[in-house]
């Protein structure tokens, strides 16, 4: 008699975007005509750009030929890729990877969520609230939680509060915790870790044994010079340290899919018996067993990503969203919402007016205003009372959305 | 103190493939001047067809454009791929399914490997021997089996042996198993499942509430009209059975990357506490949660397959592989050996000449021949023996190697 995963049933119901797929549809099917704007999911709006377009039609057409077929590559990744990534996102501030730490992936969703799979399932993690839900739900389905709680909370799971009493910066737990999910810059707050917050954790993993899972998918986004692009960029990280990129808001690749992960070689962890067991051939064997590679056209284009045609055009549409960023930041103030993030972050995180429940937030700006967003409390209980807004939409749009809170919203 | 997941450790090192390239490795510095013809791992080697190439070039230009730009999809696959699967794989075999029954995903490798993930640790797994090393290698990581023994089986995994014996098709088994690898058309050994042993182990997962996880990658290669491509098309299947295909071989999809598991909506299992469970949601959430949806071009290359010419261009390259099937059959018959599958199936399987061991083989005909297969003892204790030569390859290179190894070996 053949039994599920019976983790599985401790979920809670209605994944958030799914939830707010869901409201908002009922609201254009009761109001047709409603122009609704969506600063909600945070899917990136403008086209790939033509380095990336141009390289990936050149590979496709390669694809159709005798002499540029290509079927399986490696399921790591293309050196040619590799290469790239070395050289342009890591030796150039500095940080000195191998060719072997680099996995090239589908995403940084997959990656984040298949991660825990050659950890223990008796590690504690800790993550911050709020927090992007797949560090949870993943962790959850492999057993390494307790029950949902009437709180938000899952048991066993170790939530370190951020908000704007603490700057949204997470203390370092008291508790046990083995493996610690930070994401910088961050989702959904838009807040950063500096050089010295991160040094701190490096120094915190180092003492307790714990293992940094560091998501800096929104790197590309930092503007203040001195904020670190890599926790690699502080010395010792790489024995602590896995670092998650994505070339999704980086390259409008949401659909187009492309991301890697870094496991540096002097990682090393226990086995039960309490022996060093390094992490990066146990990633190699999961990735080689449970991954075939990225398709070939898509490494291509996001090889052009470090062409100097392709960086400039990339840095362009960084510089648009992070202008939104702005431009959203700024009208929302001047209507009177306490607005964080959006500086060195395409997040905007608003404090809800009034008190107000970030649901009942939600359904406010969508009825008064037709605009879409997401509600803190969807990325768990310290997200209550704040609201996620993205910066990527079409400059017009944002504009639009801003006049319309900025004249609509009664409050 | 963080710990691995220890199960990793039971893992026989040297994954097949990497051993197999390993040696070629070795053999081609050892001698430059060799021409190898690989029909090792089974790669495709013909182009992707210009219907496909066409699609996917137009819709990179697509994404190129303002109009056209598209974010993230459905993480279960586009619609217009969706109808193009029920209508063109299953309803013109009169199998019923529904959109939300199907998942788009990268690749078989990967579902094979993953499905697993929604059900209890607990559950006892079947596999043939010899078997697709994915199946095992994800469930000794996941923690259904003990130790690795000499014998070249893991303990708490019940095995099927198929050899030339048995005609290559596994006995039910007597002993409790919960879920149930089947591979038809066979990978390694070529062999295919007909309508009534497809009955017999449909009979047998209703009877002891087993589930069987049918992979059918290689349906497309199906000659004998009596024979089903889907396990749908036994009455009843469709609460006992998930079933993978793959555009990997049918159109030559290795390297870019596409692939569909059906789960569907009938299939229940049971919770810890005996309750009925439906699979489909399980599924769906993992999916959802750990893994974001195939790139869009390579979605509309997919579905390019289906088209009138589509259809056309990769029957014509399946013929050619089967083409190649049969001269390799008959080659290798002609000099005297026993060769089995490779009527519905890409592979072919030897059975190695005077007792030989299959990894003695490998480096008899790699040394004599510079021919690459792959040795049976790779795919299990069962497969030893035997050995894997694939019919993928160019016409002018098979051709070669018949002629090497009908001149060239000693035996």
């Amino acid at each position: 008699m053949t039994r599920i995963n019976d983790h599985y049933l401790k979920l809670k119901a209605g994944y958030l975007f799914p939830e707010i797929g869901r409201r908002v549809k009922a609201f254009q099917t009761a109001n047709p005509k409603a122009d609704i704007i969506r600063l909600g999911i945070g899917d990136v709006v403008l086209p790939l750009v033509p380095a990336v377009v141009e390289a990936m039609e050149r590979a496709v057409r390669e694809l159709g030929t005798a002499e540029g077929f290509r079927g399986y590559g490696p399921e790591q990744g293309y050196g040619f890729l590799i290469d790239a990534i070395l050289e342009h996102d890591f030796r150039s501030r500095d940080v000195s990877l191998r060719a072997s730490e680099i996995f090239v992936s589908d995403g940084s969703k997959c990656d984040t969520g298949n991660i825990q799979e050659i950890f223990s399932t008796q590690n504690v993690i800790a993550v911050t609230d709020p927090v992007y839900p797949v560090y949870v739900d993943t962790n959850v389905m492999a057993g390494r939680s307790g029950a949902f709680r009437e709180s938000g909370h899952y048991d066993g799971i170790v939530y370190m509060p951020t908000t704007a009493e603490n700057g949204f910066a997470p203390a370092l737990p008291e508790a046990r915790v083995d493996l610690v999910y930070l994401c910088s810059p961050n989702n959904p707050t838009g807040a950063v870790l500096n050089r010295e917050q991160l040094k701190k954790w490096v120094d915190f993993a180092r003492e307790r044994e714990a293992v940094i899972l560091f998501d800096a998918a929104y790197e590309a986004f930092i503007t203040d010079p001195a904020i670190p692009h890599s926790i690699y960029e502080i010395p010792g990280a790489e024995e602590v340290a896995i670092e998650f990129r994505s070339f999704s808001k980086t390259a409008g690749f949401t659909g187009t899919r492309c991301a890697y992960t870094v496991v540096p070689e002097k990682l090393r962890c226990r086995d039960a018996d309490g022996n060093a067991v390094a992490l990066n051939p146990l990633w190699n064997r999961r990735h080689t067993t449970k991954f075939n590679g990225v398709s070939y056209p898509v490494q291509r284009g996001a090889e052009a990503c470090y062409s100097p045609e392709g960086k400039r055009q990339i840095r362009g549409q960084i510089e648009y969203y992070l202008t939104n960023a702005a431009l959203i930041r700024e009208g929302l103030t001047a209507a009177g919402l306490q607005v964080y993030g959006g500086v060195n972050a395409p997040y905007l995180w608003l404090k809800t007016p009034g008190g107000m429940g970030s649901w009942e937030f939600f359904d406010k700006l969508l009825g008064e205003a037709h605009v879409v967003g997401t509600p803190g409390a969807g990325f768990g209980p310290s997200g209550e009372g704040y609201f996620r807004l993205s910066a990527f939409g079409l400059r017009e749009k944002i504009q639009e959305a801003i006049v319309r809170i900025q004249t609509k919203l009664k409050f």
